[in-house]
This record gives C-alpha cells, structure tokens and sequence, in this order.
C-alpha cells in the first residue's frame, strides 16, 4: 500500500482567531505523516483592502478580483498570512515551506475566461506538479499553500483554496494514499443542524443518497459533498470534514466525518 | 573543483523599475548554473505603510521596524515582490522558489538586542541551513529569497537582503565555488565617481589598500567592499559588483568589478 499523505485545509474561521490558528497549528505539528497545509485568506484581505481604499466589488455574491486587490490578496495571502503559519510551524519543529501555486510551479491555472461576468484575475486550476511537490516532501519539508496559482505568462492568478487543496489532492494520489482534510467552524457534516454534536460519522454514495433525500443533508453542505465525492471518485482515498480543534483525532477516525466510497 | 553557484543580489533600483527588473530576470533566467535570487525591498513598503497610515520610524538614519511596519514588510517583501519575481521567472522557464528565511528554516536570526537603540523587529543572522538550501537546488529549483529570516520562537524578523546574500554565499560555501553578484546602480567599483564608464575590473587585497590610500575608494564603497573581502575570507570565491543590466556579462567575466583574494 502506498504512503499516507493528509493534506489539511484550514479556512479563514481559523486565520483570524489567533487562539485557535496557534492551537491548530500546534495539533497539525503533530501529525505524525507526510502532511500539506491548504489555507484561505480570511478577513484580513478585506480589512487591509478597505485601509487601501480599495474597493471589493462582488458580483453575485463573487468577490472580483482586479489588480489592486490581486496586489492585496498576493500580499496578505502570499506574505502576511503565509509567512506567519510558517514561522509558527518551524518554531513547533514543522518544517514548513510557503508556498504558492507559483512557487516550484506547483500549480498552474488559466485565468477565468470572460463569459457574463469578469472575476478579473482569478485562475482556474490546469495543472498541478505532483512531482515537484512530491520532491518537498521527500526532502523533508511541508507544504503551506497560499490560495494563489499562476499562469503560464507570468501572471499571479486569486485561487479557491477548497479547489487548491482537492485539485492537489487528487494529483498526489499518483503516489499516496491521500486524506484530504476539510477544517470547518463545525463538528463535521450534522444530521441535525440544530444540534452540534449531532455528527454523522461516516458518508459513502449510498448514505449520502439516503439523508438528501430525506432532506437531512441540504443546501451549502451539497456541493461541499459532491465536491468531496467528486475527489474521491478521481483517486483520493478518504475526505474528511470536521472541525479545526479535532484534526488529530479526525485523523485518527475518532472525530468529524469520514467520507470514503 | 566544486560545482559553482551564483548568488545574485537584486536592490530597490531593479525592484522599482519595472522594465529594469523584466530585463534583469530575463538574463538571470538564462544563466546557465546554480543560482540563487536575494532581493531587496524597495519603495513600496514605504508607500504602502504611508497608505496605511503607519509611520515610518528612522533613528540615526535606520528603519526602525515595530508591529505594524513588520506586517507590512512581510506583505510587501514576502508576498508582493516575492511572488511576482517568482511568476515572472517561471514564465521565462526558471523554476523559481521564493522563500524567506522562515520557508524550511533556511535562515535563522536572533531579534536583535536593545542597546541604544530598540531597532524593534529586526533580526541578526545566527544560522544559514546550507544542507536544506542545497536540497532545493538538488531537485532544480532557483530559490529566490525576501529580506526576511525568523527567530527560534516563531517571529518574523526585518533582515538586510546584503547580510543575507553574503550570509548565505558563505554558508553555501562549504560545498560550491560561491560567485557572489551585488547588482547596483553603477557598472562596477568606479576609479573617478564622475566617470561612469571608469569601472575597475579587478580588486584585491593589495589593489584595494592602494586604492583606499590614495583616495580612489572612498566613503559608501568600503564598507561594502569590506564586506566583500569578509566574505572572501570566510570562502566564498569570488565577489562581484556589477549594474543588474549586466548581469550575464559579469557572471562571464566581462563587465563588472571582480574582486578576489
């Protein structure tokens, strides 16, 4: 059987809460496994976007990125946020490599094409370099990625880091046995969304299926799912979904839920 | 004979100047050995921190870096100028890494102790992880490094890209001939300061002293060549300082100031 390879992916619910990025970061420290770290931006982008007079425009709920928020987002996602996890990982004795898409040419996109709306500079994922991330690891080092890519003309490209972290997990598949780790401000994907603790434990096509039918599952958490089940039909192993405290016991398959085919 | 590597160090001149930076890294691309990038900050984090409305503190002439300058120069340094030489190098088929010190511990400082001055967030170079840095380079990588490093407990740290260009040639030192390249302003070490084509081509110890004697070298020039000369001593092969338009030339022997022991 091939190695395991956990790549986590951590949102801006934990970015911005100094507390509970600092005991995650100390819990992903000790996985004891290859590991890779997928992070998104937060609301700090937004917050220094605002100091910049900068304007966010949203288009239908989409956030459109031009070149002074590209320039904003390169800098808090690619620096400010990047560089801290890195350096609080090394002084956890995790050695951490930041990273963009950019970066080894790890991972390369196209910008969004124009159809009825122009998201500006935003990349659509073409290829990741499975080998050269591959080459990190096996030096040793791990991977915190930026939510940013590039394109083959130089251009810095504002990525999804859901999308980053499944589009990496998927490639790295060639070589390992991956478990792809969705962090939320949840406990994992609940049968009762009034009730917390009420997690389901493990989902597979069939009891997927059952809770949406029965409505139990419904609304955001569908294509999260079907995005989850979409990685796994494309090499993944497992695709776990809890909350940023329970990353090691998740691991260990005593938290969150456990989607597998 | 060891292999030989190229450290290149890139100041604010070349960072601010876009058509200037392009051409640099279109002849750095195409240098054919081992090379490493070290750059500089520039203007932008100035202007940046002026937009911010976080003052930029001077004391006896040096920045002093508090809390919010370090954010900006971690977004600028890091993230901003960092990845776009990053992009723009891959897109000339260099395959580029941009890193601090942090990014696999390769470089590590002390925060610099209060004496007279409180230079705040600033960091003195303790160790350069050479073993790390040549694993990158073994799998074909181009590290391009910001003027940051870190500290053992996790802090970000303002550092000097020239310290860490001569820092880190030294370090690598123990298994390549290091050519270390200052690029600046003006073609080389000039023998009459209104004479911009009057470039020295070589110095030596003995050539230096007789310069300095008689006047010739003066002022800004001798600490850098000190410098220089340090680094020399310390086993690097050769220090070269050139104009960044003359990069490939240098590295050829061709234009620039050679200075050896």
């Amino acid at each position: 059987m091939a190695q395991a390879l956990y790549i986590i992916k951590i949102g801006g619910n934990v970015i911005d809460n100094p507390a509970a990025c600092s005991r995650f970061l100390s819990d992903f420290a000790k996985l004891d496994a290859r590991k890779i770290l997928v992070h998104g931006g937060g609301k700090i982008a937004t917050q220094i976007a605002a100091d910049l007079h900068i304007e966010t425009q949203m288009v239908e709920g989409r956030r459109i990125t031009d070149k002074p928020m590209l320039d904003v987002v390169t800098m808090v996602y690619g620096g400010l946020v990047n560089k801290n996890l890195v350096a609080q990982l090394q002084a956890s004795n995790c050695n951490a490599i930041g990273l963009t898409g950019a970066d080894g040419g790890i991972i390369r996109s196209v910008k969004r094409p124009v159809k009825n709306i122009d998201y500006g500079f935003v990349g659509d994922i073409e290829a990741v370099n499975n080998t050269q991330i591959d080459a990190l690891l096996n030096s040793g080092l791990v991977p915190v990625i930026a939510p940013l890519t590039y394109s083959s003309e130089g251009l810095l490209l504002n990525t999804n880091a859901d999308t980053m972290a499944s589009a990496t997990a998927v490639a790295m598949s060639a070589g390992y046995e991956v478990n792809l780790v969705y962090c939320f401000e949840k406990k994992g994907v609940l049968s009762d969304p009034d009730d917390d603790d009420a997690v389901i434990s493990t989902l597979n096509p069939q009891t997927y299926a059952k809770y949406k039918s029965s409505g139990v599952i419904n609304k955001g958490m569908i294509p999260k799912l079907d995005n989850a089940f979409d990685a796994l039909h494309h090499g993944v192993r497992n695709v776990i979904i809890c909350h940023a405290h329970d990353v090691l016991a998740s691991a260990n398959g005593n938290a969150g839920t456990l989607i597998t085919l």
